[in-house]
């Protein structure tokens, strides 16, 4: 973990093999990881040469809000919605943030899409009020949605069958505890494509916010600790209008006070 | 477990707490009973007053193929697929196949389907042929797909969001090994509510045969040990045309081979 004084402390004897998952967070994990840094006895980790994995273990589910930003709907031909369209990505896509992304053999519409990722803290079931599904709420995290354009949108049906691809959702790299983030709704998100800026967007352009996608969810499925949501990209995709990923390329998506990714384009 | 000779044996000390997920299909588990079996060492259970649970663990991933009998598109207005329509459940509907199924607040149009489960006990990922496919499934279960009609088809955009309500996904009650089902192609289904035929269809008539469903779907996703893959449903729901579930309402399912399931309608 990164402290608030800029040390990376490690957590190994502290958890002792427990992974950051829905029984951590549902056991009040977080909690119980600032007791032990205001006690000050978490050893310091020296970070050269490790990999940054996804800050949580793999979801029990991967929730998605489709066109949630007026400008990528209007990109992708599509009217704003009426109420939060809702997809479904398999949880073993998600990976580390600097972790290769590969393009499915014979696609060539592999896409990207810089997204506010939610992390579940709490069972939320019927929820009445925002107050109630911003108190559900872990914290937030950069979720690359990588995605197929053609697999998603010109092969029959839905649109799950272009969002499930392996390594189709980079996560990380920091899990930031809601109480560091102020105001969800106040984040810029940004991704670059070899260093050519692609998407620029502000949270606070969402067609529906963070507390009420949670509570419109939680009336249709049981939303678990460690449960993922990606609340949807801004304007600037390749659907627009730009070209599609290439073995080689490199990614890079940042959030206002979230961090930094980075991905290489590979082969599958 | 359901021996040949109709007893049933435990497994309790032989799986010493490892449930049926996907380490217990990746280690060869189905093999490791059949060698306790074969040397007669399992205590012979009474079942009597036993609940009965869904014959895996909770899946990693609940993936559903849509409209794949002809009568059941024709039904639903719409045209056979040119290929597998593919949506996704969220895996935290899996109940036991005599559970209550619930009928989300706000609902009027909860519907059935009687479905053939494929339950996966390899890793599949892009396979050629329809041998290959075969070869990573590891049994065939009844599944109740149920569904909750509005949700799915007039509330914006994509089929999850009626798919994935608590309690929509009975399985069970046996995980019937691949080797014990001579034909999957060759299988009567058929559901009732309150002792009313509803669906009677038979899985010869489905559009896309479950090896090509597997071989199909490991092209756009990874399949692991342990995942669930919900086949179609016949024609004979209640968006068909018929009276939609109401509290109190009685569905009981069958395959043959597979057995038995019966569920009563209850409102969340």
């Amino acid at each position: 973990m990164l402290a608030d004084d800029g040390r990376l402390l490690d957590l190994g004897d502290l958890l002792a093999g427990e992974d950051f998952d829905g029984s951590f967070f549902a056991s009040d994990g977080i909690a119980r990881i600032r007791t032990a840094v205001a006690e000050g006895g978490l050893p310091e980790l020296d970070g050269a040469g490790l990999r940054i994995g996804a800050p949580i273990a793999r979801p029990g589910k991967v929730v998605c809000i489709g066109l949630n930003y007026r400008d990528h709907a209007e990109e992708s031909g599509a009217e704003p919605p009426a109420e939060p369209v809702v997809f479904m990505k398999a949880s073993n896509t998600v990976v580390g943030p600097f972790d290769e992304v590969l393009i499915p053999r014979g696609s060539l519409k592999t896409d990207w899409e810089v997204e506010l990722a939610v992390v579940i803290g709490r069972t939320a079931r019927y929820l009445d009020s925002h107050q109630d599904a911003l108190d559900c709420i872990a914290g937030y995290a950069i979720s690359n949605d990588v995605s197929e354009r053609e697999f998603q949108l010109e092969r029959g049906g839905q649109w799950d069958k272009g969002k499930s691809c392996e390594t189709f959702n980079p996560l990380g790299p920091w899990l930031v505890t809601a109480d560091e983030v102020a105001d969800p709704q106040h984040l810029g998100l940004r991704l670059w494509v070899n260093g050519q800026p692609r998407q620029n967007g502000d949270t606070k352009n969402m067609i529906f916010e963070v507390a009420e996608i949670v509570r419109y969810l939680s009336r249709f499925m049981v939303l678990e600790p460690g449960d993922l949501i990606n609340t949807g990209t801004p304007a600037g995709v390749a659907l627009g209008g730009l070209p599609y990923l290439r073995e080689g390329d490199v990614m890079e998506l940042e959030i206002d006070g979230l961090g930094r990714q980075r991905q290489t384009v590979g082969q599958a």
